[in-house]
Parts: C-alpha cells; sequence; structure tokens
C-alpha cells in the first residue's frame, strides 16, 4: 500500500557521498542559525528501519548549540494532554529538532480508527501553526518491505546485547506488519499536506536510504530558506464592526445571600475537585477580563476549600526573552495539567489578541491568525478530554475607575494598581473591539465563553462558582454514565 | 521519641486568629517579593496530620503570581538522581515555593539505614547552599500520636470518596507508626541544623496546630528578612599561589595509530553506552578547558558511534535571565540524565570558578563558595550512582594562537572565532591561576579531574575515548559483579 506513494521526487540515487552531504546540512543548519529559523524533523517508520542510524548522520555535523534530539518515552508523559509533550520539545528560534517517531506514531500503535482520527485533527492544527509561525517542518518516513522488516528483526534478536535491548521496540509491529502497514499508509496520505508533504525513503539499503533523506533533508532547508514567508491572511481590510454585548452589568446578589450560599459553593466545588481527581479528568479554567474586574478575588473564592495540592494558579506575566524565542502558545502548554489535576489561567493564551494586539506586539498577521490556532489548541485538548472553562469578567468603566481609586485609598491593596494600569485605562475603547472579537471568534459549542457580569463582584463570584460545579457534574456523569450520581447526597457528605 | 524534642518555642497557643495570620503571612510575602527574596517552605509529618489544611492557609492570602505548592509523586521522576525534582522545584528569586513533603521523606518510607544516611548527606549539602545562597528556608514537621493518627485514618477511610482517594496515602506508616516514628526521629534530629532547624508542630488538634505554623512560619520569615546576609568565608586573603602543573603537552599520536585505533574505540564507546543503558546507568561526561582546546571535536568523536537518542549535548552558553533568578547550579541539575542515559556538558558548572570569577560575574564570596557547593552536588550524584567523568583539555598558549588563526583562514569553522575569543586570549594568566585552583579544589577521589594534554588533537581524542571506555566497563562489572564480563568477546562482537 505504501508502494502506492508518489517516490519519484526521491527515487534519484544521490551521487554525493554521505560526508558531503553531512557537511552541507552543517551549513545550511548554519544558515538557519543566523536567520534564527526553527527546524522540526520528523523521523519515523518502521522499527529497525534505521532511524537511529539517520539520526546519527543529520546530527554529526551539526552544531550541538543548537540542535538536540527527542525521544518521547516516559509514561507520565503520555498522561498530559495530547500534543503537550510535542510542545514542550518544540525548536526555538534558529534551534533544529528531531523527533524520533512523529505525533502519529502514538495513535497508530494504539491502532483504533478514532484515535487515529483525533491524532489527525489534533496534527494538522499544530503542523499548520508551526509553518505558519516560520518553522521549517520535515517529515521523513522510512519504509522498508515486510520481508526486510522480519529478517532484520530476526538479525537484532540473534545478539545478546541487542536481544535486551530490542525489549525497547514497539512488538506490535513485528506480530502485525500488515495491519501497521495499513494504518500507517491510510494516516500519511491523510496528513500529506500541501505545507507540508511526507517524504518516503525506502531503506531497503540502508545507506541509500540514509542518503537519500539526507538530501531530502537537504533540499527542503534549501526550500524553507528561500521561501517568501508571506503572510498567509488573505485579506487586509478591518473586520466587520461586531455589535456591542448587551449586558446588564449591574446584576445583584445580596450580602445575606452571598453569605449563605458562598461557604456552600465552596464546599461543592472542593467536592467535584476531589471527584475530577478520581475520575483523572484534567481541569483548565481560564480568566479573562479588564484590570480590575475582579478575577484574583474570584480565583480565591473559588479554590477557597480545595486541596492546594490538587490545583496550580497560572499568572500570566508578559513573555520572558527566552519565552518570546517560541511560538506563544509553548507557555501556555507547558502549564497544562496531568490526570485529574486543575490548572487555573489568570489571563490567558487570549494576551495574543488582547494586550499583544493593541501594543502591537504582535503583527496584525500573526493575531488574526491566532484565532484559528488557538481555537485548534483548544479543540485539541478537549478532545483529549480536558475540562475546559473559559470566564470573560466584564466590568463598566465607571465601575474600573472606582475600583482603581479604592486600591489607591488602601493600603494594603495599593501595590495591585500601577501607572500601567491608568495608562491600559486610556485604551479602554480600543479594547473593547478586541474583547468584542475575540468572543466572537473563539466562542466554540465546546468551548463557549462564560461572560459574567461584574459590576457585582458578590454576583460574579457566585456565577463562577455554579458554573464550575455545573459543568463539573456534567463531565462527571458523562466520565461514569453507569453509577447512580446522587448529587444531593454527595453534597450532604461535604 | 518526637516528644524528646524541645517543643518550647512553639508551645504558647497562638492568640491571634487565623484571619489575621493569614493576612501577616501575606505582607510579608510581599516584603520577600520586593526584596527578591526566595523563600522555601517544607511542609512534612504524618499522613492526616493536616499538611493539606496548613498548606491552604498558608497560601489563601498570597499574592498567587508569586508562590506555587510542588508536590513530588511521579515514578518517572524518582529514577533520576536523588536531588534532580528538588532542584527543578526551588523558588526563584522573590518566589515562595512550598514543598509537599520534604527531601527526606522518600528515604523515610524506603527505610533502610543506608538510605536514609544518604539522604541525610544529601540534605545537608542542599540546605546549606540554598541558605548560603539567601533562601529563607522553613522546615516544618507535623506531628500526631499514634492513637490520634489511628484515630483520623479510620474517620478518612469510612467516607466513599475519601476512602478511595486514601489509596494516594502511604500505607506504611498505618502499619507501623512505631517503626516510621524512630526513623523520623533520628532524622529530625540529625537534620536539625543550627542554619535551619526544623519546627515540630502537634496537631493534636488541627486548628491549634495550624495557627501555631503560620505563627512559626511568619517568625521565620521576619527572622529572615532582617537577618544581615554576612558573608561566609571568614577568611579573605587569597589562596596560597598553588604550583603549576608540569604537563608534557605535546604528548603525540601519530596519524596511522590514529586512523587504526579511533574506530575500533568508537566502536566500543558505542558498546558501553548500550551496556550502560541495559544496567540502567547515567552517564555524567563533563568538558572544560580554554577556548579552542578542542572540546567540541572531542566530543564528536567520543559520540561518533553512539546512538544519538541515548545522549544529549548541552552546551553552556551564559544565563538567561530567567536562570541568573535561581542558584546557579539549578540549570545543571535539570539537564541530568534519567536511568541509562548519557548527558555531556561541553563547559559545565565550573564557569562559576572561571569565566564568572575572572569576569566579576560572580562575587568574590560566591565563587569560594562554589568549590563547596560543586563538590556537594558532585558527590550527591555519584552517591545516587551516576558514572561521572571530567575532563580538562590542556592546550598551550601559541598553540591556542595557532588555532584561531587557523579558524579565521579556513571559510566554514571562521563562525567558530569572535572578538570575545581574542579578549579571553588576553586573560589568559588569569584563567590559568582559575583552572590551577580549580583543580586543586575539586578533584575528588570519586571524582577526579581527567586532564588531557592536548596541543596533539589525535592524542586527546584517543585518551578521552579510553578513559570513557576503561571507567564504563569498571562501572559495569561493579552493577554486575557475578555477571562475568567477558570483554574481549564483548569487543569482537562489536
Amino acid at each position: 500500500m505504501l508502494k502506492q506513494f508518489d517516490f519519484s521526487d526521491e527515487s534519484q540515487p544521490c551521487s554525493l557521498s554521505l560526508k558531503a552531504l553531512m557537511k552541507g546540512l552543517g551549513q545550511l543548519q548554519r544558515t538557519c542559525i543566523e536567520r534564527n529559523i526553527p527546524v522540526l524533523v520528523l523521523v519515523d517508520g518502521w522499527e529497525t528501519a534505521g532511524k537511529g542510524t539517520l539520526i546519527q548522520h543529520i546530527c554529526y555535523e551539526l552544531d550541538p548549540r543548537y540542535y538536540s534530539v527527542a525521544v518521547f518515552s516516559a509514561k507520565e508523559e503520555e498522561s498530559y494532554p495530547y500534543l503537550w509533550r510535542y510542545w514542550r520539545h518544540l525548536p526555538k528560534k534558529g534551534h533544529m529538532t528531531i523527533f524520533n517517531r512523529s505525533f502519529y506514531q502514538q495513535a497508530i500503535k494504539e491502532g483504533s480508527k478514532e484515535r487515529i482520527h483525533r491524532a489527525l485533527e489534533d496534527g494538522y492544527g499544530f503542523e499548520k501553526t508551526l509553518r505558519d509561525d516560520g518553522t521549517i517542518l520535515v517529515k521523513l518516513f522510512l519504509h522498508i518491505s515486510k520481508k526486510t522488516h522480519k529478517e532484520r528483526v530476526h538479525d537484532v534478536k540473534s545478539f545478546p546485547l541487542e536481544k535486551k535491548l530490542i525489549s525497547f521496540i514497539d512488538d506490535g509491529q513485528l506480530e502485525d506488519y500488515d495491519g501497521y502497514e495499513k494504518a500507517w499508509s491510510d494516516c500519511l496520505k491523510q496528513s500529506n499536506y500541501v505545507f507540508s508533504p511526507w517524504h518516503i525513503i525506502s531503506m531497503e539499503d540502508k545507506k541509500a536510504g540514509t542518503k537519500q533523506a539526507l538530501q531530502v533533508l537537504m533540499h527542503e532547508l534549501e526550500k524553507g530558506l528561500l521561501e517568501k514567508r508571506t503572510s498567509l491572511v488573505r485579506s487586509h481590510e478591518p473586520y466587520a464592526v461586531l455589535p456591542p454585548i448587551l449586558l446588564d452589568l449591574d446584576k445583584e446578589c445580596s450580602e445575606a445571600e452571598y453569605d449563605e450560599k458562598l461557604p456552600i459553593l465552596q464546599k461543592r466545588a472542593k467536592s467535584i475537585s476531589e471527584w475530577l481527581l478520581l475520575y483523572r479528568i484534567p481541569t483548565v479554567l481560564a480568566f479573562e477580563g479588564t484590570d480590575a474586574a475582579g478575577k484574583g478575588g474570584t480565583i480565591k473564592r473559588l479554590v477557597k476549600d480545595m486541596d492546594p495540592r490538587l490545583y496550580d494558579i497560572s499568572t500570566t506575566a508578559a513573555p520572558t526573552a527566552e519565552e518570546k524565542s517560541f511560538h506563544y502558545l509553548r507557555r501556555f502548554m507547558e502549564a497544562m495539567p496531568g490526570p485529574g489535576r486543575i490548572t487555573i489561567f489568570d489571563r490567558t493564551w487570549y494576551g495574543r489578541v488582547l494586550v499583544e494586539r493593541i501594543e502591537g506586539f504582535a503583527s496584525q498577521e500573526e493575531w488574526r491568525r491566532a484565532y484559528r490556532e488557538i481555537g485548534e489548541m483548544e479543540e485539541s485538548l478537549i478532545r483529549h478530554g480536558v475540562n475546559m472553562m473559559k470566564f470573560f469578567l466584564v466590568i463598566d468603566k465607571d465601575e474600573q475607575g472606582r475600583r482603581f481609586e479604592a486600591r489607591e485609598r488602601t493600603p494594603e491593596k495599593r501595590y495591585k494598581i500601577t501607572e500601567e494600569d491608568w495608562r491600559n485605562r486610556e485604551k479602554w475603547d480600543s479594547y473593547e473591539v478586541a474583547y468584542r472579537e475575540m468572543l466572537y471568534h473563539t466562542s466554540s459549542k465546546e468551548a463557549p465563553w462564560h461572560i459574567i457580569e461584574g459590576n457585582n463582584k458578590r454576583y460574579a463570584r457566585i456565577r463562577v462558582l455554579e458554573a464550575f460545579i455545573m459543568q463539573g457534574m456534567k463531565k462527571l456523569e458523562e466520565a461514569a454514565p453507569h453509577k447512580k450520581w446522587d448529587w444531593e447526597k454527595i453534597w450532604k457528605r461535604t
């Protein structure tokens, strides 16, 4: 089946020596370093096809300060959201990273159609995001026939040391070459994008194959370096002005009601957090809103009774120089929760289409592209079973003014207010446009924005707690549909 | 036994309200943030003693941008060098980190005297290093009696949800309270250092205990903030001038000999790397030497035949702003190898006593202290079973001059030479003093420096390969003393 692929590009035997190819690759790497371009090389294919040998040759003349090889194996990592570990190992600007196996491999190994389908959806968004951001992405698949595969595995197993090392090898392939070939063939075809095609290299002859792979890699690097990175957004006219969102920001919750409800809801939220742990459901809570909208205070009330060992609060400051040398989404992916844990973001990846847009830290092309990138990242997380909630806290300009002044009057709150806050306040109208577009472009069925009317702090806090509990109940019922969830009884026990 | 401890400091009931204590802690945290002081709080003690509750109260009024709670549980992490995961989670300047359980807990759980002894040795160096570097370190142990412990575990187990959650609890304690108490008692006494004492808090009454713990924590923060961080090095006279090292730098290896030996040694080195993987022995190879001493080229020959998925080359550049906000050793600890893997450092943590000393990036007090800090870090790694080798490549000034000029003449090597290299060359004599002191203070029996005469590149490469193979053989024989290691036969097979 893999034979159906068009080998023509790669079928010419390579006349250069291995040494010349490795040297050439070293030179191309130096150009990528100078031009600050990230390079990601995926090396996937059959066991014993020669991945290790190829990677060895790729690396030989590279400057070790600017490349690394990423091997994915730790069990722990597998329980994080699907793309988490791949995001973590991405090359930064000017670096080259070689992935031993691609992000499709795990799905193929697990085998189910649905799993592969999900991986393809995740992979598409991921590859597109990387390409759009200027990463040179080269995808190599090392192919050998069933006969060769069988012979090589047999050879390898006959050496005492290697016999033991082979236990690191994926045994499924040895038993079911045909099934694997079918799965790979489908997967390669479907992920063979115009903007990042697969190169299938025959490794029947390891040396010839290695040479061909090196040549393909050089060719792709050259192409990438020549490519004029044109803007991917076709039209440059401004988006249509969106209608203002009509909200009754002054919705009230009386003190008496608040004092009665709050402790009950906090206990329930604690209980939900423990059940989520038990069912290993990771939770992401994203908070956005203007300065002084009440994000911090709301988060504090939300987690009040929870075990602090179960959640992390991730606050988003301006990116460091190191963080800036990666794709902007990477630092958020790094903070994503493991199974059963909760990550609460006080400001989020939406900074790209808010502060970065307004302040001009991101170009128009970059922040426009971000709506799609964010959508795809969130979808990928949700596909992986993440319980995701996005809260947008809204106050009006007068209320913000009152809160700013109160902060300046109260000594222990004064540290919360800076000159910058006042400067941001002057950009209120620009932010309003940005918020509106954000809500419009990134509210999906799976990850809707919870718009919280915030002029009354008590009201906002109660709303967020209720929403968290409601969605938690829903997710738990979905996770264990056969369990009789008697919530009244559960609440009574808390 | 724990009763023998002096509870007197902490035995006064606390008259402040919980709310006041939490607020006070919040204020102290803000001072630590302003003064850029890192704070590390260890919360250890019996299961069900109330660690979670205490941590909840500690965190309640803290600014979430500047604190985090570290929970250590992942199996994967346990297989890294002992202190690796604790280093990773250290607070940076101005941050507070609360460790759920201390770095002694794992050893106590495993129980053997020898294991606890090792943990204490590691812990001493670690705590001292942190204190000397200006970290406020607060150690809390939450104590409850056997009777209370039994009752609480029983209570907890009677709730359906908690019954399941309790599977996260260390069961050893439930079965062997007395054994645990004995072990903890010894451990607390021995790690009760003047510069970082333990505070034992009775949690028989959870609320009273929480209040007392908060008060202790506040007290320690106040003390830490007042403390004048005096230099820890007593004398300021310069070290005695050390005798020059007499080396025959021109030792030769002919081209013919090199061409014959190199491929054989490279194959053997590959074989050693695979056996090390099989026996899960982590390896650290540290390379130091002047500019153009041949570190890069030597490393390249060393790994030539190895599987690039087994090793990482970690090159040491000037630290980033983020890295500078931590203890200088942290970034190196982060790069340490997992079981069976190899990390090769091209320049190392010795930068502290070399470039940082010469350029004045570290104060005299800091770089002098570093000899001990480095010694303790290396000892800790070796105690954990790391196969450590330190190579110091030496060339003379004339040879460096020749190599610099060659680099300038050769187009594809020109990127290797910069203005800075020439500037460093002018400081040759200062570096010589620093190198000599480094060799003198940090060559131990367990981690000796391999001084490699380097004027002849071929000679240096062969020497390093031979040393790597020899030590690898030794480590493997130690790891499997009953196996018949027939090296001749092994070499023949490679």
